[in-house]
């Protein structure tokens, strides 16, 4: 038999990275830091190869994440885009005399994530949106290959103002009770065809927010129910909503900060409890699985090292008998890309995944429009070599210029809230 | 700026699996129950694809083992070899009905792998080797990238005799005391350059063996050191043995079977234990690290479900602190070159990793020879396409009628043992 031969070896070295602030508008989404500005910022992460192909990257747009961004796409210069093992070896090597203050990206909520894990993230997912094109194989297929070949998320609800002060009303109006989150997730329901919904709550008197989950069950007999207060619940309020809702939610998400009072929550409540918040980084593994404080580990390659590290998570999940949902930040298509091309080769994704893609404006992008589109809340999975998605140049101008045009250099929900109601205070907890 | 094209998307689906079992010629190699028998067998799996291209898996030639495998092929016909997941799912429908019973390919020594695990390993292997072959690129890189170009091993001493009764000495002579594992420790170091010597124990008395390692102690004063009773010592005894070892040892290796009694050991010495024995599967971690039964895993990618599946117990390993070593069963080239790709690409390898390579006459083997060569007990990692090694279709048909004409179904070294010196009895523990 005479065989193929194989072709010659591919190479990709890295020769340049350009690192892209942008700014895109976000809604007044409340939350238990305070409110989301008129803009969130990302970061675009664009690596250039010696092969002439590029990898596209994404993540926090904090000026402080920038800059490791920036001095880490230094130290990548040289180095083989195929080998992931030595861009993590890079990054950690671009931050050893970094004190890893700030930078973090969610506006205070989540401030113990890696250092490491969060700069390598972007340049994970570009080296394998390089690899994919060099290759000519979608990332899914150089993760392990599609388990599903659509992607199901979940509708992802906040609690709002009608418009920022000073700008106009965007298209969502009002949610601040009830009745308006109802009418919210049927605008998003209709949109969209979620068949989960998750309440940003810890934004009102836990009380409010539990009427909120009723009203929406009442409205949705079939729909699967999340809330999230993060993590500013007492134990004692958390066991009390709990059992409330104990009936109604698929899952708690992180009722308390800590995975001692997550703990304590789960001893005395019979509902499964989710987390993005405190368990964050493979250190906050061993402890959490000790104290059976969560049953659900909200992935998020953006904090758990990329695409690679984030497929070790699910491992870890799968052998330590967590389930596993996906977590979500304000983002653009090039996250969205990736988490869907993670969450197609991950076959314990147990839950809808999170994702803010309807609370962005469809012009507001850095990639060629086209790609995703939702039906019965799922997106079908792009099969193109690499994420499956095109940087579109001059929309990342634009939205640089909106980045230097709105001003702001990191996200900071609580100055924002307090400069529209100037007696918030942060608390944790504060029920 | 014009972007070179993506090649068109690759594709290799599986059109047949053949398994082969072939028989290599093995010392009378002691053990913990019994002794090696003059062959030790070994399936071959060759995973055809439509690109024309051909992928190589090794694994345990226990008659059930292969039945498995064949099973297993004619369900993966038609899967894409791209896919590892579906691999996976596949492998494990053909199972569905299976007992598990037998198979393990490990003379009763290990019998507690998972069986999925353990029948997709050579089809794991095998797939990656496609891969590489069709892209163009070392198995190597689509695990994540080398961090190291050449892998350290270790000498594997053996209580034996100096031949099989029957057939003819072999090179090695006699070695059944501690002068004679002395001597052969000098022949094997003098030609593979080991700097890194196990002793495979559990033969005879536990003092005898001690003073086997301390004889090396006194013959190699810089040579790291382990010894591996397989289990059959009482806690008392490896307490015993462990405390006058622990100047000395590198690690200690299964002295008992069960995570608990290895867990009591370790409370009580102050001496790494490793072990694949008692974690020798997913389940095994979460109540080992529980127990703080053992520091190192000896990983093998045999029954850890092959390549992508090693790399989940590294994660693991790194995550939970444990260390990494590498357990080897007498193997031939396919198997080695396995190997050696996955611990090119494992940073967390913390010791040499064992390898029964030296007991294999150079001339059994199945693979086109020249791939591998020791320079200080190192191997340099195979660069070509794939697995770096190409089957030689003559020698495998020579190792199949080795197979046919030894005669052996499955691996019994206590048959074996017992047609020589009958009143050898099976004792677990023996002291
Ligand atoms: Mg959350
Ligand atoms: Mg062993």
């Amino acid at each position: 038999m005479s065989l193929p031969a194989s072709p010659a070896t591919p190479t990709a070295t890295i020769t340049s990275v350009v690192v892209t602030p942008v700014a895109f508008a976000d809604p007044p989404l409340l939350n238990s830091v305070g409110v989301h500005e008129p803009y969130a910022l990302r970061a675009i992460v664009v690596v250039h190869t010696d092969s002439g192909h590029y990898g596209l990257g994404e993540t926090y747009g904090d000026e402080v994440h920038v800059a490791r961004l920036q001095r880490a796409g230094e130290f990548l210069v040289g180095t083989d885009a195929f080998n992931i093992n030595r861009i993590s070896e890079r990054v950690s090597a671009s931050l050893a005399e970094d004190n890893g203050a700030g930078g973090h990206g969610t506006g205070g909520m989540v401030t113990t994530t890696s250092l490491d894990d969060r700069v390598l993230s972007a340049f994970d997912v570009a080296a394998m949106d390089i690899q994919g094109k060099v290759l000519g194989v979608p990332v899914s297929t150089l993760l392990g290959g599609q388990v599903r070949d659509e992607v199901e998320f979940s509708g992802y609800l906040f609690y709002k103002w009608a418009g920022h002060p000073g700008f106009a009303e965007d298209k969502w109006g009002a949610a601040l009770d009830p009745s308006g989150i109802v009418e919210q997730a049927r605008k998003m329901v209709d949109e969209y065809g979620f068949k989960a919904l998750k309440l940003k709550g810890g934004v009102f008197p836990p009380e409010e927010e539990a009427l909120a989950i009723e009203a929406l069950r009442a409205e949705f007999p079939d729909m699967l129910l999340r809330i999230d207060p993060n993590g500013v619940w007492t134990v004692d309020t958390a066991v009390r909503i709990g059992r409330r809702l104990e009936p109604i939610l698929q899952y708690l998400e992180d009722p308390c900060l800590s995975i001692e009072d997550n703990a304590a929550v789960r001893k005395q409540i019979n509902l499964p409890l989710a987390t993005n918040m405190c368990v964050v980084s493979f250190n906050d593994l061993p402890p959490a699985l000790s104290a059976g404080a969560v049953d659900v580990v909200l992935s998020d390659h953006h904090f758990w090292g990329g695409l690679n590290r984030s497929r070790l998570l699910a491992g870890i999940a799968e052998t330590f008998k967590l389930r596993l949902s996906m977590h979500s930040n304000s983002h653009l298509g090039i996250s969205f890309a990736a988490m869907i091309q993670l969450a197609s080769v991950t076959k314990n994704v147990d839950y809808a995944c999170d994702t803010h893609w309807p609370w962005k404006l469809a012009e507001d992008d850095v990639i060629v429009p086209g790609v995703f589109s939702f039906e019965d809340g799922k997106v079908r999975v792009p099969t193109k070599p690499g994420l499956g998605v095109e940087l579109d140049n001059e929309a990342l101008a634009r939205m640089h210029q909106q980045y230097l045009d709105a001003g702001l250099k990191k996200r900071d929900d609580t100055t924002y809230m307090q400069s529209i109601v100037p007696e918030y205070e942060l608390k944790t907890p504060r029920w």
